[in-house]
């Protein structure tokens, strides 16, 4: 996730940074796009970006993690960001607005969340990467509703399952917004995976009607 | 997934190609676990299991298949499966039922599933295939889901988020599972993740009592 979920009122040092950072990321992408990850070395890419080597080492430790995007700082900032929520909210409800947060913040990055998973699904090794990156934040969620439940006493199985259902909603909310092109917004789209999951012991929803039919009742 | 679910009474002939198929798999895993995937071929594999090489391919079309344990023909039973369960079951239900007994069946083979994930994390190769195969499995489970919540005329977010969630709790009772050294049964634990599931909307369960209280009260 990028600053705003981070820093509400960023400053014009943080938004420089935030910029010099993005930029080091799309260099980095295009790079390895275009050439494959063997060809891009991180002096190409700070390069690229316009800035010095020794300047890129002050936002990533290797080009791996450049082209991870946000996710490896998502880890260190869910945790705070589900335990800081108002504590009216159960933790699923927490966590899910967290998730919506993150997830309407990367689609406005859109072209490039794609061509990253491009990117990293063409190599196993940045895959292999972005599993564990997933994992320590899936990990980093489970604690943080089970700080939510009462530390220490809380069902650590309960707080693992909050975690890795409400991450699985949020992914098949984009990938169901995907294979609708769009054609309803992503909040929306989002919302209603959020609504269905609190609601899964109840009926499935009713059959949607067909179109035909719906077309003869509207003329 | 073993033949348990695939067939309910093999005859001898489906033992005997049964007993094979697990052999192979067997040594694919000790013999990459013992030297790297680079260094086996699929006649190594195939003396270790004392079978021609032309017989090998009658059950895998590559060593990376011989691998992946039977995730990739569960792919193609699990949605009959899924489809079969009683018409009385939700869709919810009917996928938990199925998810639940691969994962008993999966737990019998311990040691094995447990070397294999081992196998399958050192090679980001295979890493990238068992997400494939993953993909495919959750496809699958919502196609079945679709078709029983009437063919066609199902909302298809629904089906997607049913199945995306119902594997992530299946995933997440294996992780408290093996997080409690197993002093749980298994079969006990998947349940109470499903039950969870469909529980999700209402309160989350009261913190546990502390073990001192506890042992106050007890004494």
């Amino acid at each position: 996730m990028t600053s705003d979920l981070l820093e509400a009122q960023p400053g014009r040092r943080e938004r420089k940074k935030l910029a010099t950072r993005q930029a080091l990321q799309g260099a980095a992408l295009r790079l390895v796009a275009e050439r494959g990850l063997d060809q891009v070395t991180v002096e190409d890419i700070s390069e690229a970006a316009d800035v010095a080597t020794r300047t890129f080492f002050n936002y990533f430790s290797s080009k791996e993690e450049a082209l991870l995007g946000d996710a490896p700082r998502n880890v260190a900032a869910v945790h705070r960001l589900v335990v800081e929520r108002p504590a009216t909210e159960s933790p699923l409800e927490a966590v899910c607005q967290v998730l919506r947060a993150m997830i309407l913040e990367l689609a406005e990055r859109r072209e490039e969340s794609l061509l990253r998973q491009q990117v990293i699904e063409r190599h196993p090794g940045l895959l292999a990467r972005q599993l564990g990156v997933y994992a320590s934040f899936e990990h980093a969620l489970a604690t943080a509703v089970a700080e939510r439940l009462g530390a220490g006493r809380a069902d650590p199985s309960y707080a693992r399952l909050v975690a890795a259902v409400a991450v699985a909603a949020a992914r098949s909310s984009v990938s169901s917004w995907r294979a609708d092109k769009g054609r309803r917004p992503l909040a929306e789209v989002v919302d209603a995976a959020f609504a269905q999951l609190r609601d899964l012991g109840s009926p499935p929803p009713p059959p949607r009607p067909r179109r035909r039919r719906r077309a003869a009742h509207a003329g």
